[in-house]
């Protein structure tokens, strides 16, 4: 089987960590064992760079909406290129801490940038680049954020008001709904269930591509 | 008459704040006191981060050009978005040292990316926003070198060789010639001279916009 990119997706608190320990797991069990982890955005010394000027802003000065989503594509395009792509084209799997799917649902959906507008960044900056599967962690905004909460300190993107992450929810929702690559698994179940069904959907996902 | 923004473009070496001091003596001969000036990248705190990282790379990493691109275009956006909008709203006029033509040229004509995306990009991220006028400053690009080298050490884009600044200058020359907003001088020519073509460019402008 080639490799493949797999992304784990949700809003704060949705137990993405976790998810990420069971899909590795999985991939284990099925004698994948060069396995290649990254975070977005970041995942690279630039990419990081650009993630905290994203977070905290600089002096004082926080990014203007536009800014911040063509900072967010500019870790990305970083990471696909000079690790995401490489670490594929050597044989090795990757699995990735959020990727696309979030600037969609967070930029796109929760701070209302026009649909278009991301959908053509997108295109422009990752042509037809896109994770095999993505496990997307759908959960309601409050039992995540109570999850975050529990950590420690938010950050500026989760200090946002519950109406921010139900837009961002609903346009992960309905983007998950119309993507046969994306899988929505019910991540306000007890722990247990929610490994159960990661490790369900991972080996049949595993089981499909064998055979295909 | 509106404010407007005015954008001095050229190679290295080209005489661009010359060129500066001069628009600013004749707007100031034509009663044009409030002026703020940018410069590009950068401009804010935030944009001349970006300018550094685009420029120097971070712990030996140099961002890939797609990133480069990203973090122009996210560095422009900021400063269009919270300086030269709002001053051109409160009437103030605004001078710029380098604006979207210097990545059409650079970006996409001298480092070769494809053409559509850079168009595709600046309608994305500036909509219809443009200069009220340009002046390209044109001359041959081993002349500009030799004056910037003249003035001390090069940094990673000055030191590209000469055939960057060839394309770079070719694709200059090429989106002059297609659009009416921007005008061409002669800057491989005495200081005198080109001083003297920019003052007659600048005046003759400016009285065509007041019987506009």
């Amino acid at each position: 089987m080639n490799s493949k990119f797999v992304v784990i997706e949700g809003l704060e608190g949705a137990g993405k960590t976790t998810a990420r320990d069971t899909v590795v797991d999985v991939l284990r069990q099925h004698g994948i064992n060069d396995i290649v982890f990254t975070r977005e955005p970041g995942g690279t010394p630039l990419a990081e760079k650009l993630r905290d000027l994203f977070k905290r802003g600089y002096q004082g000065e926080l990014p203007t909406i536009k800014a911040e989503v063509l900072m967010l594509y500019a870790a990305r395009v970083q990471l696909v290129e000079t690790v995401i792509k490489p670490a594929l084209a050597r044989g090795a799997w990757v699995v990735g801490d959020r990727h696309d799917l979030s600037s969609q649902a967070y930029q796109g959906g929760g701070r209302g940038v026009d649909q278009r507008l991301m959908a053509s960044l997108r295109d422009t900056v990752l042509g037809d680049f896109r994770p095999d599967l993505t496990l997307y962690l759908d959960l309601p905004p409050l039992v995540g954020l109570q999850r975050a909460q529990a950590r420690g300190a938010l950050d500026r993107i989760e200090q946002e008001a519950l109406p921010f992450f139900e837009r961002t929810r609903a346009r992960y929702q309905q983007l998950a709904a119309a993507d046969a690559t994306i899988i929505t698994i019910d991540a306000a179940q007890p722990l247990e269930q929610v490994t159960g069904d990661i490790g369900r959907c991972v080996a049949a996902w595993l089981q499909q591509q064998e055979h295909a």
